[in-house]
């Protein structure tokens, strides 16, 4: 047999990762493991200074282009659940991605990796809604790639898109920018695309129709970005929901987040979905939600132009940036009191995305 | 239930699908199959003026620069073989289609599909790889993402990689710029990936040391573009090998292609190995290696420089663009004769790449 010694040599398990010796699906859950993996495993790999950032997005320049340039697999079983699909999801997660760092996104890759028995009539839906949701979020696609695997190694449809998008010049919105005093915006009701994708998974229903928020938000950051280009921060809080996005942000920023909890918009279906599952809001997966840190002067404009966007009619301040208890989100509870909103280690529900 | 008949709405199939109306392994083989589908199913869906190119990466202008973007999913079995990884691939594979448009890659996005309970060991001798190749390739990876799904629903690991790079100003290199007169050049001996991967998948030996000829392409272009920036075709022959890879070059160009059969170069271990198992060495796949469509007159100066680079030195010229049977290669054969080189199916050994 040739020698292959070169690409079996040995990798040894960094510390923090040997608890979990082989992959478990919190790995894959964008919370503590998933963190993990990232810092032990592919950055001493391959990492660079753009990867180390840890936002949705990179911002490189190239020709002398500002750009974002992001990627998502999208695993999300099923295939099609109330209010989207995971075509929706493939263009919306990448647009999304991309619109965090304040870009304008322009152009999709597309690659698939099929079942091989899948039918095609599956895969051809799953293409279409991918086509509707890339024009309606305004990006074309424009590449792609198709692998098939054997029967017992997929799951019908995987879908992985990249996505490159324009950075307005006089926008530097990431992570690292939160500044005690900030406003912590978020645009929307929480928790409806985790709760609609397992009402379909385990066949329940919660009494009202809850779909998912799946939607390119894109157009909604421009609209911010129209009143001042002076935004710190963007997140979209998919896996690990509300709850992972403020906990990345506090440990990158080295703020506080002070939560007023009762100000969190959450849909009575998912608080009643929640309460009865045992499932907590906060750490529940959005697809067309973002959260926005704010200067305060900027603030208040900031949330007129996003209630009159239709994203964003629903938009709310819902704590504030602080100087005490850096990288942690405290939340001040209806009740009065205060609890510490800890990152999620996984998520709550595998393969939400 | 909620409803979600927007989302399941009918998908039929088109007439050249209904042969085959689930995923079948030659989907995913990049031949005729493969081509349907894009055909048939995607570019109807989400198809636009880029993606109907039908080449390795697209060419696209963001902020006045002028980019090349590509992806590619990488599902190789084994993870490890003779000379590379998959790791090897997903940044060889990527470059090689951005360096075919004559850019300069730059940038790398890398997304983990891995399966619950694989060894942290491998994902992370997968990821070392990745890390050197792209060293290696003058790439940096700069945005990533990790899906985990069930045991029983992937194979270890699958990566995807999308890239950008920049043209320079004044080439223009796609399929479609094949013009007769222009001599056909490959950079070296042909099939060593594809019996790489089938002889440590099947166990078997062919007497001599056969290793993968995955490298990065995008320094070989370069020394080809410095002779002149006119070049009018490069392509990677990786799935479907050298036959699929001149069939497109012919079908997209509206030119033929007469091959000399005998001036391609087959290592001599190549050939062993395909008349034993019963393979044409004109359908394995390569990932080092390119076909190169270049105007006569330019054709000995950049065959030379071809040679004067390490990934080029067995260069050869292998035949010559011409008028006559427009969309079809055909075979000088040693004996004298002719035989049309016909695109391939499927591929000759799923999961290649």
């Amino acid at each position: 047999m040739t020698d292959i010694t070169a690409d079996t040599a040995g990798w040894s398990c960094p510390a923090p990762l040997r608890d979990h010796p082989v992959v478990v699906m919190g790995h894959g859950g964008g919370g503590a493991l998933s963190a993990e993996l990232t810092r032990h495993l592919f950055l001493p790999a391959y990492g660079g200074e753009a990867l180390e950032g840890l936002t949705d997005s990179a911002a490189v320049t190239l020709g002398g282009a500002r750009l974002a340039f992001s990627t998502d697999s999208y695993v999300v079983r099923p295939l099609f659940f109330p209010g989207g699909s995971i075509g929706d999801l493939a263009v919306n997660g990448t647009v999304n991605d991309l619109a965090m760092s304040g870009a304008v996104p322009a152009y999709l890759s597309c690659a698939f990796i099929l079942e091989e028995g899948t039918e095609l009539s599956t895969v051809g839906r799953v293409a279409q809604a991918l086509g509707a949701a890339a024009r309606a979020a305004d990006v074309t696609v424009v590449t792609g790639d198709t692998k098939v695997v054997d029967s017992g190694h997929g799951d019908g449809v995987y879908v992985n898109t990249a996505g490159i998008g324009l950075i307005p010049e006089g926008v530097d919105i990431r992570p690292r920018r939160a500044r005690p005093g900030d406003a912590v915006i978020v645009s929307g009701p929480i928790g409806q695309h985790g709760i609609a994708v397992l009402s379909v998974r385990e066949g329940l229903t919660f009494g009202t129709e809850l779909v998912s928020d799946t939607a390119p938000l894109a157009g909604l950051v421009r609209a911010m970005l129209a009143v001042t280009p002076d935004i710190h921060v963007l997140r979209d809080p998919t896996r690990g929901g509300l709850a992972a996005a403020l906990n990345e942000i506090a440990t990158a920023s080295g703020t506080g987040v002070a939560l007023d909890e009762a100000a969190v918009p959450v849909p009575d279906a998912v608080a009643t979905a929640c309460a009865l599952l045992g499932l907590d809001p906060m750490y529940m997966a959005n697809e067309g939600r973002l959260v926005a840190f704010v200067p305060r002067p900027q603030a208040e404009m900031v949330l007129e132009a996003m209630r009159a966007h239709p994203l964003g009619h629903e938009a709310a301040v819902i704590g504030v940036c602080v100087a005490e208890h850096p990288g942690m989100v405290v939340a001040r509870t209806g009740l009065g009191g205060t609890r510490i909103v800890d990152p999620p280690l996984g998520e709550q529900l595998p393969r939400i995305c």
